[in-house]
C-alpha cells in the first residue's frame, strides 16, 4: 500500500500516532494531544515539555526572514506552549542541521536571536545538536517550563457558558507574511534583469505587521496577569494555526460549542489598511492567518470582571453546547459556521 | 566574514555556542558540556534533558536503513544519553519532517520501531512535531529522565588512579556500517546494469555487526547493575562517536591524562573477522568507529571488585594525571598517543 499523507493531512498523521501509543509511567499526566505534555514531578509542580521544528522552505524563507528573527522567533513558539498551559518556560534545547551554505557569522546571528529570546523570557539554553544537512537549514527546539498543579490549563476542559477571551490582536502575523512574499516577487523580478540592487522593498506604514510575523512575542505577561489577579482559565490554547482552528481544537476536545461575534475579534488598524491592499478581509486573516502566538482562553463567570477591562484581553464569545456547533456571528446578525482551517503541511 | 563552519568542526561550533550562553535559573545544575542537561526539580532528584537529530542523508541511508530500525535507533540513541549521566529515561518527544516520498505505510514502520524502543525501555512517546520537507526525512528526539542526586555521573569528575571500564564490545556497528556500504555499492552495480532483481546482499556470518550497526540498545541494563550493586562510577559517557573521542572528553574536562590496553578493549569474534576483509585493524574500529553506544565509565578502587568479574563490563585502563597525556599500550608494551578523531560531521 501507498497512502500519501496528504490523504489524511497533518492532523490526521497525529491522531494516527496518538492512537498507537502506549503510556508505561504513572507520572504521565497528559501525553499527545494538548500544546505540551505534563508529567508529575512533584507534590505541587507539573513538569511541561514541548518541541517545535522549523524548516527552510516550509516555515521560513531566509531572502526575507533575518537569521536574528528567526533564532527569537524558534524560541519564542516552544515558550508560546508552555504559556498555553498556564505555565513558566525554563529551559530549552537547540537543534540546528545546515547546508554548507551556512558561514560562522551566519549561525552566530541566529544564536543571536536566540540568546535575546532567552535573556528576555529568563530561559537558559542547556545543550542541543547541530549536523550538517543535505539542503537549507532546520531547527528543532525543544522546551520544558513548570506549573502549580492547581494552575494547569488544558485545552479538553473548556465548560458551557464560559466566555471566550483572546489576548493581544489577531491576523497581522498573516498579513506581514502577504507583504514579505509579495517584495520578495518584486525582489525577483528586479533580480532577473540584474537590477537587484536598485530593489528597495516597501513596508511603510507596515512596520508592525512585519513585527508580528518575524518576531512574535509569546504571552507569558498574561500568564504573570493570571498570576498576579487569581484569575484561572477553564481552557487554553495558543494560537499558531488561525482562531477558528484553535477553536475548533478547544471545543472538539472539551465537547462542546461555541458562539463567537466577527465584531468583538480583536484586529489591528495595519491589518485593515492591508486588508484593503490584498483584498482579503481582515477576519479572514484573523480566523485562518495563523502565527499570532496570542492565546485564546475560556474563563468561567466568576472570572469574568477580572479581565473586562484589560487592555490586552478581549472577550469574544462564549462556550455553548456541542449541539450547536461553533458559529461566528458577523456585524449584520448573520450565524457562519467556523471551519477548522488551519496551516495544512502536507499536500 | 565568511567562515566555513568546517574551519572550526563540530566541536568548535557546539564550543562558540556554549560560550555564549547566559544562564537566568538557579535550578540549572549543568548546561551544556554532558551527554545530558541536569535540572534540579526535588529535594533528592535531578530532571536530564537531551536531543538527537538524525538526518537522511548524513546519519542514514534508507536504503539500506529499515524505517523499523531506524525508528528504534532514534529513540535508543537518546536513551543511552541519559544512561550515561546514570539516570533513567521516561518520556520523549519525536519529531519528523518528511518528503513526499514518505507514504502512511513507511510512517507507520518508523512508528513501530519508536514503540517497540518505547516498550522495551518503559518510555513514554508523549509529543512531537509533523512537518514536510523539501528534501529526505529528519527525525528529532528529545528526551527526559531522572535521577537521584547522590546517583548523578558527568564527565568531568574522573579522578587520578581511578579505573576506565567500558560495557559490551566495541568497533561492531563500525564494521557493520562497512558491510551495508560495500553491498549498497555492489547493489547499484547490478542497477546500472537493471539487474537489480537478482542482487542479493551477503551478510552471512556478520549478523552480529549489522544488528549492532542498525539496532543498538542502551544500557540501561549497566545502570540497573551499578544501582542493584551500590557502584558509584566516578564518571560517565556514552561512546556515540568511537572510544578514543569519548576518553578525550572525560579527560580534558576531568583535567586528567589516561592509559589503556590494548588488548583489554573488548572486541568481537566478528569484528576481527571482519578487519581482515576490509583490511582496518580492529582497534581502529574501537577507538574511532562510534556508534556502538556502549558505556564509557570510571571507578574508584573500592568499586573495582563489583565490576572485575561481571560479563559485561572490561577494565580496561587506569586515569593518571594530566601531565601524562591520554595512551594506548600495545601489546609489545608500545605507547601510542590517542587521537580524538570523532565523526565530524561538518566537512
Amino acid at each position: 500500500m501507498k497512502t500519501p499523507i496528504s490523504s489524511i493531512g497533518e492532523f490526521g498523521l497525529i491522531k494516527r500516532i496518538a492512537e498507537k501509543v502506549n503510556l508505561y509511567n504513572k507520572n504521565t499526566i497528559k501525553g499527545i494531544g494538548d500544546d505540551t505534555a505534563v508529567i508529575d514531578i512533584s507534590d505541587n509542580k507539573y513538569l511541561l515539555f514541548t518541541t517545535d521544528l522549523l524548516i527552510e522552505g516550509i516555515h521560513f524563507n531566509l531572502v526575507y526572514t533575518p537569521l536574528k528573527h528567526l533564532g527569537y522567533k524558534a524560541v519564542a513558539v516552544n515558550l508560546s506552549d508552555i504559556a498555553a498551559m498556564n505555565g513558566q518556560p525554563t529551559h530549552i534545547l537547540v537543534s540546528i542541521a545546515l547546508s554548507s551554505k551556512f558561514t560562522i557569522e551566519l549561525i552566530d546571528e541566529l544564536y543571536e536571536g536566540i540568546k535575546i529570546a532567552c535573556n528576555k523570557y529568563n530561559v537558559d539554553l542547556v545543550g542541543g545538536d547541530t549536523s550538517s544537512s543535505i539542503t537549507g537549514m532546520m531547527i528543532s527546539i525543544s522546551a520544558i517550563g513548570f506549573v502549580d498543579k492547581n494552575k494547569i490549563t488544558y485545552r479538553n476542559t473548556a465548560k458551557v457558558n464560559d466566555f471566550i477571551c483572546v489576548t493581544g490582536d489577531l491576523g497581522a502575523a498573516f498579513f506581514g507574511l502577504k507583504f514579505l512574499e509579495r517584495e520578495y516577487i518584486l525582489y525577483e523580478e528586479f533580480l532577473k534583469e540584474n537590477k537587484e540592487k536598485e530593489f528597495q522593498p516597501d513596508f511603510k506604514g507596515y512596520e508592525y505587521l512585519l513585527k508580528r510575523q518575524l518576531k512574535p512575542e509569546p504571552r507569558l505577561d498574561i500568564i504573570r496577569f493570571f498570576y498576579d489577579n487569581d484569575i484561572q482559565p477553564t481552557s487554553m490554547i495558543d494560537i499558531s494555526d488561525g482562531l477558528s482552528s484553535e477553536l475548533h481544537h478547544i471545543c472538539f476536545q472539551s465537547g462542546v460549542g461555541c458562539r463567537i461575534y466577527q465584531h468583538k475579534i480583536p484586529i489591528a488598524e495595519e491589518v485593515y489598511k492591508a486588508s484593503e491592499e490584498f483584498n482579503i478581509a481582515p477576519e479572514t486573516a484573523a480566523l485562518n492567518g495563523g502565527e499570532d502566538y496570542e492565546l485564546l482562553f475560556t474563563i468561567s463567570e466568576k472570572d469574568l470582571h477580572k479581565v473586562l477591562y484589560s487592555k490586552d484581553i478581549s472577550v469574544i464569545g462564549q462556550i455553548c453546547p456541542n449541539t450547536e456547533g461553533l458559529h461566528m456571528i458577523t456585524q449584520q446578525g448573520n450565524k457562519i459556521e467556523l471551519l477548522a482551517q488551519g496551516w495544512i503541511h502536507f499536500k
